[in-house]
């Protein structure tokens, strides 16, 4: 639980000041520690010394941040009182969260057509000074006719939530037609019904998707307990530069974490080290936005790593844990990408891509959507992310011979016992213990009680696997 | 017909040297022309002087060209009779004749699973030197369960027509899996029943898709009475050299040529003058692969085309027509790529788009599969396309005071009448003629003909449009 506490203790605190005012992804700073071990490239601005961490630069090449200044928020409020509103749902909101902070930077808002075709098309933006940058997913906000009947001739609109108070204001805007099926048949390679993130966001959605320019009102907040953990990229990389990082190392997860992971966690460390990195710091980063029904809720999840951590298998030294506020599409190798690009922005360099990364079960026939090795090839093929270092995850399974999780080998296949997140759900569901070794006590048991106040199926032990 | 007899008579009678000796893009001549207007690169290599056009340069730096050297033929056939057989199908042999005039350079053969994901996410490759080429479609050869275990061990397979004659060899192949739904959905932005090229190459082929560096023993030729008009990429470069050519426009087309087309391409070459450019010359580039059963065929189209050119409306110096060999996808946005990306290789710098490029109507729903726009918008952006310009079409539309096809003037709409290919073709189907000034009447009387050669429906009178 120690890094966990760091997080607890030292950005909380700070966050007031990360809040308010302007962030930039430059350290400021007035003399350089003495146990900097990257190379800093310093400039002079006049008054004082910027320091740029040797860590990944953003997409760009500046982080797009697009929070309105604390002096500015009441001239702003007042401004959304005057124009058409458009109420978010819960989802938008996740997508204004991410674009305030520039995970998706260098984009400046809800995406306009020209963005819309070439994420579509090309998985990624080509900027106006020639470069490309990945953008795999549509990050669009849909409205109805009589909402962009309501718009008329204006250019801007405010954006608020289920409360009607302003969260946003989005100028210069754009309205174009929202060619569903097209996005869906790009985005997932199926337009099969069932996948969760079709039913919850498009398929009611408006047949209208608006772009323009994002002004966010005040930082996106849940008030769940959890606000602590959403560190921004800014406040990322500013933790890793306070670290001394000199490599990031990012996993994004939507599941429990077991021993498999540790494992391939402190190995990865271990690789960077043998590397000549210096101070490699890993990102354990679970996703924190939409998830399908099945999932384990961010809240369980987030007690769960806590638990796994106490345990102390992940040091907390070398250790931040964040979550990061995107929804979940389930696009396989499409959002994979995303995964990765967004972490390019918040620092990270190393990218660990797993097996069937973003997947699930197809929604209709007997199989997985995708091939379970095309997310890791597609990724490291992507435009766009040719500066991030894509790590493969290594296969670990639960070593009969040694009682605990071990990378697979397949010279004595017959040692090794797989147990798949279906399984492993399965098990927690019906109150069994996986073997000793797979996941520490404590973390079993949040699973276990998370299970427990779901409502269980006829004899209370639940028969049905659900897909991973 | 002033253009099409100088392909007749000149381009047939040289092409036996075309085909008996190994091509380039380079344009061996002992001396330079005074005449060229163009600014040659001159390379010296030891005994002669190659002069590269000024035109642009294919995709990769340079044309791959597949075609096996006339003195190895025996020996390659001799080696395709050892080796497992993989029947081509009719539209597999269009590809084949596709990659072995280097229209789809640099790809060397049918797709390996990397460019195949690369054309399905990115529809673009990335080459070793870091340079990204334009690829929007799959160019994939399917295989099923029993030709994949027929090939056991095997590294290179014999590619053979409907007559087991061979064709092709394929080597250092690789098999992987045929992910058939996610292709179509993410080639066509739909999976919905009844898209013809689906239906005609995907449903019923196999599970598995080959890919291998591709061998072609002899060019393909389909004795139609039309391969004098098949001219390759290195065929064309060399015309368009020889007429001294500063600048190609391209044109792709597959429907009967119409007197607004004419004006299009006779208005582009004036604009390219006013640019400077001093000879323009238009590339003509009816296609030749597979269409949809509702399309007129291309032996019609290119009567058609001929009547059209002995009008005189095009200027027989400027023009070249030739038969672009590719199937058609019908997958609007994605395809235009394609359409424009193989013209490069051709050697053209200039291409015209249309409304709704390579679109169709959706085969479920009643509405266009794609946006009218955005074929012209995604093509405008599309990676490795940057070298090329693109026109896009000014709307030409049947002028009432004029009598004649002009650019449509939105000050006097109600001067101007749209005739669609729809019902153009209603038109002909029941015989009856447009108005003068739309289509020479040659031209007309060809479609007519053509018509007339369907068995009609019902009175004779065809009610029911076709969409276009």
């Amino acid at each position: 639980m120690a890094s966990m506490i760091t997080l607890f203790t030292k950005i909380p605190l700070s966050s007031p000041s990360f809040n308010g005012s302007p962030r930039t992804h430059f350290v400021s700073i007035p003399t350089l520690p003495a146990s900097l071990s990257f190379k800093p490239r310093i400039r002079q601005t006049g008054v004082r010394v910027l320091v740029r961490a040797a860590l990944i630069e953003p997409d760009g090449g500046k982080l797009v941040e697009l929070l309105v200044e604390e002096s500015k928020r009441d001239i702003k409020k007042r401004e959304a009182a005057l124009l058409p509103r458009i109420r978010l749902k819960k989802i938008d909101v996740q997508w204004v969260h991410v674009l305030s902070e520039g995970w998706a930077s260098p984009l400046r808002g809800f995406m306009k057509e020209s963005e819309f075709l070439q994420t579509l098309h090309f998985n990624s933006l080509r900027l106006e000074d020639g470069s490309v940058v990945n953008m795999s997913v549509p990050i669009v906000l849909a409205i109805d006719d009589s909402q962009k009947q309501s718009i008329g001739n204006f250019t801007r609109v405010a954006l608020v939530d289920s409360n009607d108070n302003p969260v946003a204001i989005l100028s210069d805007i754009e309205i174009y037609k929202h060619p569903k099926e097209e996005r869906i048949a790009r985005t997932w390679g199926t337009t099969a019904p069932g996948l969760p993130y079709v039913e919850e966001a498009i398929t009611n959605a408006g047949n209208w998707l608006i772009g323009g320019d994002l002004e966010v009102i005040e930082p996106i907040k849940y008030h769940d307990g959890l606000d602590r953990f959403r560190l921004s990229p800014a406040q990322l990389h500013e933790e890793f530069t306070r670290r001394n990082a000199d490599a990031v190392f990012a996993f994004q997860l939507r599941n429990p974490v077991h021993n498999g992971h540790a494992l391939l966690m402190t190995d990865t460390r271990c690789r960077l080290l043998e590397m000549g990195y210096k101070n490699p710091v890993l990102l354990l980063h679970p996703l924190g936005g939409y998830t399908k029904a099945d999932d384990v809720p961010l809240s369980w999840r987030m007690k769960q790593h806590e638990k796994v951590l106490e345990d102390g298998v992940l040091d907390p030294e070398t250790t931040v844990v964040s979550i990061f506020p995107s929804p979940m599409h389930y696009a396989g190798p499409t959002e994979v990408q995303w995964h990765a690009k967004a972490r390019i922005n918040a620092g990270a360099n190393f990218y660990i891509v797993g097996r069937d990364p973003a997947g699930m079960g197809h929604p209709v026939e007997k199989r997985d959507l995708y091939d379970a090795d095309h997310g890791k090839k597609v990724v490291s093929m992507a435009p766009g992310l040719e500066r991030l270092n894509i790590l493969p995850f290594k296969v670990a399974a639960y070593d009969k011979t040694q009682g605990k999780m071990a990378f697979f080998d397949p010279s004595r296949a017959q040692d090794f016992l797989f147990i798949s997140g279906t399984k492993m759900r399965t098990l927690a569901k019906n109150k069994e213990n996986p073997p000793d070794g797979f996941m520490c006590p404590g973390g079993w048991k949040v699973l276990v009680e998370y299970y427990d106040t779901m409502i269980p199926a006829g004899n209370g032990r639940v028969p049905e696997a659900v897909p991973a």
